[in-house]
């Protein structure tokens, strides 16, 4: 009796349409990466549950679970808490600064909507060991050219500082104990406006002035140099704050050494990032169309990645998500042509004819062609079907004739036209 | 407190080194398989516990279970099981023949012994849908092809068809009860030698006629045609085996045609590959240096894959285990020259030079030459020291007497040599 066929809910097959783009954006992500001295990393999806532990708060009821024997484990929740294990683990084998990247898979069992998968996958970089601005400029350095790479045209990257917003509810006066309320209030700018903030911090019992200040601060905009001077003057009395303004006047310079364009980046003071875990920079690169916002974010956090070695490492990293970046790649149209597709398929006129038609599309393939035979000799009509439904180019027939006048024939199946090649020409003529 | 940094008992973290050489692996057998045509596609690594249900025998005690929910779940042991759910799953987007690739991790919780892992990554290729000697040969082209670009030398395809031994066993009298145990037996030829098989056979009882029957085939050698010879005069009474004889002949032939060296192949009657689930040809590449036998295997098995689609759906495929290629080409020095890793190293003179150092290393990678730039103006000693440590050939300083000749200093870090080269001159200099 057959089985049912179902995929587990919230996770998705990909068949080859969906594959070719997906593996152009990870090889070009790699590509990017690689050009920067990332170096690759992976472990397994496997975590002793120990590991998870503790490090994810309310989300820890997200974990998938599992026991083998003794043996009580957990699938990664992200590739973030094995990095962390990682640099714990290997002291002697990691030297810092460590540029490392990491393509893969991680499991959360997240609520079915549209674009939440409960796997998903990510290609995180992250620079570790090193408290430095260049390093931060570099991850943002990183984010921008590959997407540019991959066809963004129209998107920026915003920057902030987790101590600016620190420094801000100071000088609103601000009680420290009421500071996660009001990042999470500008956490919502977005989604919610300038009157959606202030509705959030008036029911915070925030006072007027408060509020004020705070509100004023986050709807900045204009060049980095205006803006960074407004938060420089707005700050003037928090010695952090001001030197957090400082580090994200370095890291603007820095990005223009490093070849970003200017319109590719702005300061944003309203970037809170659900601040939880950061602790310098942070940055989203965002798009207006299609309007969904971020493509990506990641910042500094140098807390987080030293827990198994006992010690503070600083760090910096981003991850890119794959099946965001698929997605909206194609609602952009921005999906390469598929250009990996079989470019060639070799018919087999009769089973006479089936070892001259391979030795064919051996030839083809000895010179960078990717050709498919027909693997029976099947009628012309139903494997020039075949042909057309793998959006092959070109079918090539060897029929009894042609063989005997050491020809092929070349049948262009985007225009229809065909034509009579020497043997000997073949290759050239498919190219 | 720190949590103690620990990798789940029997999988592995790859850091840089090691997953260069597993890319390297990936890229190059996605590249040959490209090039016969096949398809990526990819699965979730989570499975209702149902789809794999009632297929692996007693292999079941080796399933991760999970339960998330109420849904009961378990990690895949395989990929084939996967590719059965996806054949009956989209009957409407996949075309036969369907030729897919796939790469990825599987689960068992098998003992631990060296090579063996209980998370472990293959890299599946399976022609679905029909049943053609063509195919059969094309997937040992592709396995031929494939080892022959990473390098490997002195290995051989070694081809056998189930149904030969199965009229093996039915010509020496065998009593189709005990075919099974004569199938076991010949598999632990390479491990026991024909001494071994003999004493295996008494015990299960065989008269002495069909024991000398059957060591007498298994021990054949010789080119193709001279055991394909032999193989049809000892068949001669089974019509079924001379159809077998007949079909590996053809597979035999093509193989030439797709241009598959006449060294690189043999048939081997003692080739039996646990027969359990093999409906078909069945093959194994082998390499005599390191003597670990063999390299991978497969075969045609025309049963498992329409398990969900309710009817026979022809097969033929393979996998390539990485973890396995990855140890053998580390013991045979077949892993390439890193020509990933980093190739120059910018340093920083002082925390001034920061920005010219970058504008150098941005020139260096728009040249396309992967590049790290020193994260702060550290002693050049201790700069240079993270520049050997990182692999990287080339480092370059720009120091402020450089910077007012408009030159950089090029520091071979192999030969230990150094010059001044024009700025505009670096990127030749290095490349």
């Amino acid at each position: 009796m057959a089985a049912k066929a179902q995929t587990y809910k919230g996770m998705k097959d990909y068949l080859p349409r969906e594959m070719r783009l997906r593996q152009y954006i990870v090889r070009t992500l790699t590509e990017v990466a690689e050009r920067y001295g990332f170096e690759p990393m992976q472990t397994p999806l496997v975590e002793y549950e120990a590991t998870l532990a503790g490090k994810l708060g309310d989300d820890e009821k997200l974990i998938y679970r599992l026991q083998y024997g003794d043996d009580r484990l957990a699938l990664r929740y992200d590739q973030t808490v094995s990095l962390a294990r990682v640099v714990g683990q290997y002291p002697n084998e990691i030297t810092f600064p460590f540029r490392r990247y990491a393509y893969g898979p991680s499991y959360r069992g997240e609520r079915q909507q549209r674009g939440r998968f409960r796997e998903f996958f990510q290609f995180d970089l992250d620079i570790v060991g090193v408290d430095s601005r260049v390093a931060d400029a570099e991850v943002v350095a990183v984010i921008s050219e590959s997407l540019a790479r991959l066809g963004f045209t129209g998107f920026r990257t915003l920057l902030n500082h987790r101590e600016v917003l620190s420094a801000l509810a100071r000088v609103s006066g601000v009680a420290p104990e009421q500071a996660g309320q009001v990042y999470r209030a500008i956490d919502k700018f977005d989604k919610v406006g300038v009157e959606g903030v202030r509705a959030e911090l008036v029911t915070s019992g925030l006072g007027d002035d408060a509020i004020t200040a705070i509100l004023e601060f986050i709807v900045l905009e204009g060049t980095p140099e205006t803006v960074l001077a407004t938060m420089r003057e707005a700050l003037q009395r928090d010695e952090q704050g001001l030197k957090a303004v400082e580090d994200l006047g370095t890291v603007v310079r820095l990005l223009g050494a490093l070849g970003v364009s200017p319109t590719a980046f702005a300061v944003a003071p309203r970037l809170a990032r659900g601040l939880s875990y950061y602790t310098g920079i942070v940055f989203e690169a965002v798009i207006e169309q299609p309007p969904i916002g971020s493509l990506l974010g990641g910042g500094r956090y140098d807390k987080l990645i030293g827990a198994f070695a006992g010690r503070d490492v600083p760090t910096v990293g981003t991850a890119f998500g794959i099946e965001r970046l698929q997605i909206v790649m194609t609602e952009l149209g921005l999906a390469p042509q598929e250009s990996s597709t079989p470019h060639v398929f070799v018919t087999v006129f009769a089973a006479e004819q089936m070892a001259e038609s391979l030795r064919l599309a051996r030839d083809l393939r000895a010179a960078g062609i990717p050709t498919v035979s027909a693997l029976q000799a099947d009628k012309l009509g139903k494997q020039l079907k075949e042909a057309d439904a793998k959006g092959v180019r070109y079918a090539l027939v060897l029929g009894p004739d042609e063989l005997a006048r050491g020809e092929v024939v070349v049948k262009d199946l985007k225009s229809g036209e065909q034509q009579s090649v020497p043997r000997a020409a073949v290759v050239e003529a498919v190219r």
